[in-house]
């Protein structure tokens, strides 16, 4: 069995994670969370949140999951988020063709055309797997779930989410006011997200429902340093560049944050930063420095509208490298995109520390031509569009392809007849701009499954789970020896006190205790606290570690205090009582 | 403006919570939360996990949020989970009909059939309020969000959940077993679920999307007690009962649980236990007592399962009494109908505490005649769903009705041809039995708006939110008096200190003290520190309270620890320092 089986036994056994579903056999891609695995969770979630909300300074945003068409119109969803499929003409069975081509260890990319998909196919002489049936052409596959929202009078297309952070743009401005103008602003968002995978399967790394966490960091395209940078400038990353990628190695290079930066390994502050501390992050959760890596994206891998991206991987025993975070910057890409879909102003305007020279663009529309070519109705929806545009675009794009397109509601082309381009050199006291996007994301479903193999391991033959105490999910465990001669009272008074306190504690009363030891071990509780004979004389209790099963004898008064403390990381297992 | 109105406009203006998709015009029944309604959305939503989950030792699922149509033909939603529209016939506009005629002040009931609602439109002269059109048919319209799971070969339809409940249904063998098979055993479930409304309205009180904790407690049949009601014994409960309401009273009755119990006024004790923490739960959000009130459903409200139903309504200045959570014995319903759906058995075994005279029925398929009427291959898989199914059941069922209907994948009537029924007197040392289910459910976006509003008012003229302190977002601002002379530096170890010990708190340097005070009165901030030119010389900083505008002055190292106990309600504002 490997890890991710011996795992999966556990996770079904304790209602960690398991299969979505069961009863009705199941439906790939859908897995649950237990009692157990949800409280793992939401500390991870809870734990990313105090690292990089939080401490930043930053803020988190809730938006809804089901969106209407409009929104991926514009992010560009429905046009591309797709993977390639194949179909088998005999039997029907339905392939992601880069998957299926990988399998075979024919060489492709996610990325290719439908057209450079069958060509491959052709060329080795690819049939259905199954059945030996001929391949149907390629073609694109949305993987969005489709809906409709309104009844028969308003019905329009909804989507599930593909991702969660368009509602950060969508919010930008409002949330931009809010927090009275500051830029950089983060914003994030932890919440489910859906996508409908042709064939999903490697457990918890392919869902067809996730959490993601999407965090976008909006900043001023001129300027993308981060002041927090100055603290960790000497910490270490472990990065795969493009340019090593592409000469055919596959050599992690550690260097520091300051180096990256210096040497333009990373090209931008913000987008530095956040790996750094991501890289931090998955070392706190027990994912060792040297079981990561920063493998930065190739050229055709890369979103078109990204200038460069990171995958933060994780090595898995299954698995080997698997992406557990990406760190792109995506420039003005979906700000512009929504912009010019939505006809609503998304630029912000920043006033210069000194008034600066500067070239001045004005557009000056010729109505004449405009109502000439298009009417009067239109002419006037065109002039306020462009009143919201981003002039210094217009003019490169007049210049430069000889058009100006308005996309959205009102798609026309302007060329040089509608436009009149004028440069002025004027002194400017500031400047509106569309501010640039650093967006790291995470995989949260992913980011639990690493944490759970790395925290798993057998001692002496019994399953031991070493989570890391913060993001435990029990905190301790109550053990009262035996059900009888006050031993229940202390430990109820015990259980009681921890649990006012807002620990998640339990209280198990049955079995030996090397039974319940045990029991506990499986799910990584730190701390078990067993009430036997000598507490009914003398109010104290044994405290046991998880980690080194080490144990030590502490007063019922201090316990409350002492898990405090522990817990927020202010003191080790053998400072909470005398070693026994 | 009513406190609506004054409610939206501040949190629009704060990102507290506004309309989903603003740029792109809006969706109705779309809402989303900013920064500081997302943090006091979490906030609510942990506070009610510590009473309701870890405080009573119960435990919490996560489970997806798309799932396959098999669950929903099950629980029932695919057929009944229906508004009853009409269209007009001129200008095709849709109406919830209940709606409709309520906006005319037409009585009717929100569990009508289509033809009984057409009664009352042809009855009444009903037309379109819009263009006074003849409106079509009154028909049932279903409220599940659609889609479609997996691509061309593999495809089934799904749907976004309803509500989060059926989770729990589907994995309760699984927790069952994970909790050592105790019970009562309660699973809750906080989680987004989506509803096609035909007229959403009401703001954030009729959402087509929202968040609901559906929290399931699995018990005995047999024995509905639960011990932790000792303590509860005298706390009053404001009572609206079925019998009142039919009697066309809406008195409220003030009853303890006690009384409520012993007079049946509440026929199951979890119920009841349940009902009567969620009052202090919503006291402690700061909804008073007397504004709250628990109105049993009335037998035509109720579904058909339920043996009792109460909602927990709470008055609201624009809609008056408004359901934010309901309580209902559900019996055994769900996981019976998902036992015969699923083939699964559901039923749990309990050892009686000494061995029971029971009369032991036993049913015995005449498999010769199963076989003549349905075939050997369906014979066996009939054979196979009789000895998964309550005995019980099946008797009475015989008896009463003359035949027993097998749903699910394989539906069949059975009559007494096909089975032979058996009861002996036996001495038995325990029995097999479906759960039975208390569900207390809570909308937590109507809760939020709830405690908005009862937080909100105005204190010279200016908008005041008095949070309470627990759920607060932000839990203290750092004011550096001005931005120079060594204050920064203090305000920011302020801050750092705060920050590093989990606190979510903001830092804020711009403005008179006056107007930062202002703006954190508008989102409920329980705490300001000031770092002042004293601070320099003496260490020590002023706090101000939101409540009563009090101010003490304070030690900078005292702060942390002063302020973790005032959050966990062990002093007062005023035992923070030295009053000023």
């Amino acid at each position: 069995m490997d890890l991710y089986n011996q795992l999966s036994e556990l996770g079904r056994r304790r209602a960690i994670f398991y299969p979505a579903f069961e009863i009705y056999g199941g439906v790939s891609g859908f897995n649950n969370y237990g009692p157990i695995g949800s409280l793992l969770k939401q500390n991870i979630e809870q734990k990313w949140r105090q690292r990089f909300v939080y401490r930043e300074g930053m803020v988190e945003l809730e938006t809804t999951i089901t969106m209407p068409e409009q929104v991926f119109l514009a992010s560009g969803h429905v046009a591309h988020f797709t993977d390639i499929m194949t179909r088998c003409s005999q039997c029907g069975k339905v392939f992601r063709v880069d998957l299926l081509l990988n399998d075979l260890k024919i060489k492709s990319s996610e990325g290719l055309a439908p057209q450079a998909f069958d060509a491959l196919i052709a060329k080795h002489g690819v049939n259905c797997p199954d059945c030996k049936g001929k391949l149907l052409p390629s073609e694109p596959f949305n993987l969005m779930f489709q809906t409709q929202i309104g009844s028969l009078d308003t019905k329009q297309i909804g989507y599930g989410r593909p991702e969660a952070g368009q509602g950060q743009f969508l919010d930008f401005k409002r949330l931009y006011a809010a927090a009275r103008e500051k830029l950089p602003l983060g914003i994030a968002q932890i919440g489910r997200c859906v996508r409908n995978e042709i064939a999903p399967r490697k457990g918890p790394i392919r869902l067809r429902e996730f959490t993601i966490i999407d965090y976008e960091i909006f900043f001023d395209p001129k300027d993308h340093s981060y002041p927090a940078i100055k603290l960790i400038q000497d910490q270490r990353l472990r990065i795969l560049s493009a340019s090593e990628q592409l000469a055919g190695s596959d050599t992690v290079k550690e260097v520091t944050v300051r180096d990256a930066l210096a040497e333009n390994v990373v090209g931008n502050e913000i987008l530095c930063y956040f790996m750094a501390i991501a890289v931090t992050f998955l070392e706190e959760l027990g994912i060792p420095f040297d079981k990561q890596r920063l493998r930065e994206q190739l050229p055709d891998e890369k979103a078109h509208y990204s200038e460069q991206t990171f995958d933060q991987e994780v090595w898995l025993d299954r698995w080997g490298w698997t992406e557990v975070s990406g760190h792109a910057y995506r420039t003005d890409y979906d700000l512009r995109n929504h912009m010019t879909h939505s006809g609503e102003d998304l630029r912000v305007y920043k006033t210069f520390e000194t008034p600066q020279n500067t070239i001045q663009i004005t557009v000056k529309p010729i109505k004449e031509s405009l109502i000439e070519d298009f009417g009067n109705r239109k002419a006037d929806q065109i002039l306020l569009l462009l009143s919201k545009s981003d002039l210094t675009i217009v003019a490169r794009e007049l210049q430069t392809k000889g058009f100006y397109e308005l996309t959205g509601r009102y798609p026309v082309k302007l060329t040089a007849t509608h436009l009149r381009i004028e440069e002025k050199r004027v002194e400017a006291t500031g400047w509106y701009f569309i501010p640039h996007v650093v967006e790291p994301s995470f995989g949260i479903d992913r980011i639990v499954y690493a944490t759970l193999e790395y925290a798993y391991s057998r001692k002496k033959k019994r399953i031991h789970l070493a989570l890391p105490r913060d993001i435990a999910p029990i905190k301790a465990m109550i053990y009262p020896l035996v059900s009888r001669d006050g031993l229940p009272d202390i430990a109820t008074h015990v259980y009681r006190s921890l649990l006012d306190e807002g620990f998640v504690v339990r209280y198990d009363s049955s079995g030996s205790i090397g039974r319940r030891y045990a029991r506990a071990d499986e799910i990584g509780v730190p701390i078990c606290i067993t009430i036997d004979y000598q507490s009914v004389e003398d109010n104290t209790v044994t405290l046991r570690d998880l980690y080194t099963w080490t144990q030590v004898r502490t007063a019922v008064p201090d316990l409350v205090d002492l898990l405090q403390k522990y817990y927020r990381k202010k003191c080790e297992f053998t400072d909470l009582g005398e070693l026994l």
